[in-house]
């Protein structure tokens, strides 16, 4: 490991620099909290994921839900990605931000009516459905749309991806896809719909994914199942593996490579003849990202330090939600380390970023640099407390670009003051 | 209990109804997800605050992140109600509500330069410290803008409110407060400040506080303090002790009343002579608000049942966050029961209202009304899965009123295209 955390966020003279800044720059620029993302970070774990699938067929679907600013979305569409997507609004985006409708999946228990037409109508690679209803009610509306809809199954191997429980999605008892001993039905049914064309198959076992044993077992039972539709005349062109691999979110942490996973499923797919498509997410994003901000206050209740600082839970969920780790960087580093707790100013006591840290001693008005939130940060903010969500900054070697400007007051109640208004005058 | 789930949401010839509006018609006008209020179930709520307190000098400050929709807070501050703020944001929307600066509190351990200075120059009633250190800045950013601030110390009672861990803040380790222990010897640096003019003392112990022995601790032991102080010639005007009291989610729940809770702590509180201030937020607005949703499919795996439905965690997080258990109603009376998984669109498996839970055997089209959802529920809601929040509506007797219009793709995404527009042409 490099002085710091990776090669994109490191000390230089006690500096820590993002690409060629010192993040105290810009933070001194754009104020605090912000989400801050190193453009050559992602970059090369895009280019890691090609130079791994390239032997092979394959389609490579960023996972929007991980980070959609539509900044990142345009890196990713200039790379010739395609997109994962989950909802309209998702849809909505890909499309400012340039995705060649060929080029985007569309996942997801609960489509809406209204999303479905929307996606129908732009006339997307795949629907990635998850249930007998849902391929009913899709024929139904390109029947209405005069159209005909490409789908996938999304099969549930019931594989145990060894993840925190609310983001393993392939086990049995789960909301997500059809398990995959009743999929053979459901695509005998599914191959008969009028406006259906059935083009693939499609499974997704979880997310942080620290071993690759899981994705094995699930593209083994994924492959049998696309033998026996082959025997009955069921022929498909792809077979989408869906995402799921970790990153580091501890500086020891060793998550599997984009290698590690190619090695592994190229083999079983290539058996298929099928293309490939994959869905990642955190790992493209994850860790090009951090979260920068400003010690407010300092503060000791007996034996305990508390550093509190100008982000919370609003802006970086995972803590609080799924207990994560998150390594947290001092901007400038210091001589002497404490123990702390690293907490937000949200009225909750789960806001805290770090619980029982060691860290620099950090001072009033010092930095820090929340680690690995490149993926579910800020897609995941929120207004809680009446707080503007927090500015996104992209660097690019030594320039740096506003990609979301700090939510304000008046745009975070704008909604509530028109409809007020209108009470009012009633 | 009325047939449905309180008088101000029952059942009529099989129809849910809000106050006097069957909430089908205003979901077939309004579209879904939106949460809904009855403004008479606050306005009743209020009062029954007003009665219990008033044989007693109290400022009623009502917790705005419960909910801070606008419509919402101008209701609490059409009845004289005072606000309890944690954030500028807050502050903003209570200036914009109508409230007197000198009915606002403003608690919060991680407060910025930048909020103090607002609540400041609006010259609030109370900033509620939380830290010596804030103590501190505030001296220094009220000499520099040539003020006096009124100040209340934020004790630590170190009591258990038998509540979740996340939500209870009243313990020795938790962020909040100064230990009750230590506060005297804040107090005695704090009077000697000369821009501070220390007027009061607060505690808070937690949230959904089902039992009423825990305040009657907490006020005993900062009466306690009250007495040290005025022995030593400190004298205070009031007595803040928070908020917390918990209110119905399960039909069967029974939570202390604002009658129970002024029986016990008015006869404390009489005592040291203070005025008294109490923070509610959720039992003055929770009941009084649901979640309407729309089934988009059904879905059966093995023995299991799925309802989906349109609305997810991005709109109430409380389940998945919290494990929180939120009553759920058809909006039209079914015969059947099925016993059934209510989850929501979004691509993890925290995404649930409802776990095993036996439900009207509602169809695809139906709703469902999420009861108990008026507080913390918008106000934590975010754009996860870039889904837009929800509406949100308030019906009084046979009218209904659009207090925040859903929000649009355009406008979920315009700071960033704002952004992007102005990357693309550098
Ligand atoms: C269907 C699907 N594909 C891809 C992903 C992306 O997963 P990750 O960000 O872990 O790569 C998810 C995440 O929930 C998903 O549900
Ligand atoms: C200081 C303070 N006052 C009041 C409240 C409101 O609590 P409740 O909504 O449980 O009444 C809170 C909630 O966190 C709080 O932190």
């Amino acid at each position: 490991m490099e002085e710091g955390f990776s090669r994109y966020f490191y000390y230089r003279e006690n500096q820590l620099f993002c690409e060629n800044i010192p993040i105290k720059e810009i933070a001194s620029k754009v104020g605090t909290p912000f989400y801050l993302y190193s453009k050559q970070a992602i970059l090369d774990r895009i280019d890691q994921y090609k130079k791994a699938f390239e032997e092979y067929n394959t389609l490579i679907c960023y996972a929007a839900k991980a980070n959609s600013n539509l900044s990142i979305l345009k890196i990713f569409e200039e790379n010739d990605l395609g997109l994962d997507i989950v909802s309209g609004g998702e849809l909505y985006k890909a499309k400012k931000a340039g995705f060649p409708s060929n080029k985007i999946v569309y996942a997801g228990v609960g489509k809406t009516d209204f999303e479905l037409e929307y996606a129908i109508r732009e006339n997307i690679l795949s629907f990635n459905v998850e249930s007998e209803m849902e391929i009913d009610v899709l024929d139904e509306l390109a029947e209405k749309l005069n159209k005909t809809v490409r789908i996938s199954i999304r099969v549930n191997p019931d594989v145990d991806p060894k993840t925190h429980p609310y983001i393993s999605t392939g086990l049995r008892k789960s909301k997500f896809g059809i398990d995959i001993d009743e999929a053979l039905n459901v695509y005998r049914k599914a191959v008969k719909k009028k406006n259906i064309d059935v083009i693939g198959i499609h499974c997704h076992i979880g997310s942080q994914i620290m071993e690759i044993s899981p994705y094995v077992e699930a593209v083994e039972k994924t492959a049998e199942l696309v033998f026996r539709l082959k025997k009955e005349g069921i022929e498909l062109q792809h077979f989408d593996i869906g995402g799921g691999i970790g990153i580091r979110y501890r500086p020891e942490d060793n998550p599997p490579t984009p290698e590690d996973l190619a090695k592994a499923v190229i083999p079983i797919v290539r058996t298929t003849g099928l293309r490939l498509i994959i869905e990642p997410g955190r790992s493209l994003i994850g860790e090009a990202g951090a979260l920068i901000t400003q010690v407010v206050f300092l503060k000791n209740k007996g034996d305990k330090h508390f550093i509190i600082v100008d982000s919370g839970m609003n802006d970086l969920l995972r803590p609080a939600m799924y207990n994560a780790y998150h390594h947290i960087l001092s901007v400038e580093k210091k001589e002497r380390k404490v123990v702390a707790d690293i907490v937000g100013p949200i009225c909750e006591t789960g806001d805290f970023f770090a619980l029982d840290r060691e860290i620099d001693d950090v001072q009033r008005k010092d930095y820090l640099a929340v680690m690995s939130a490149g993926a579910y940060g800020s897609s995941m903010s929120s207004n809680y407390n009446v707080r503007p969500r927090a500015a996104e900054v992209l660097v690019s070697d030594n320039s740096f670009y506003l990609i979301k400007e700090r939510e304000d007051y008046s745009y975070i109640t704008k909604l509530e003051e028109d409809a007020m208004a209108s009470l009012i005058t009633e």
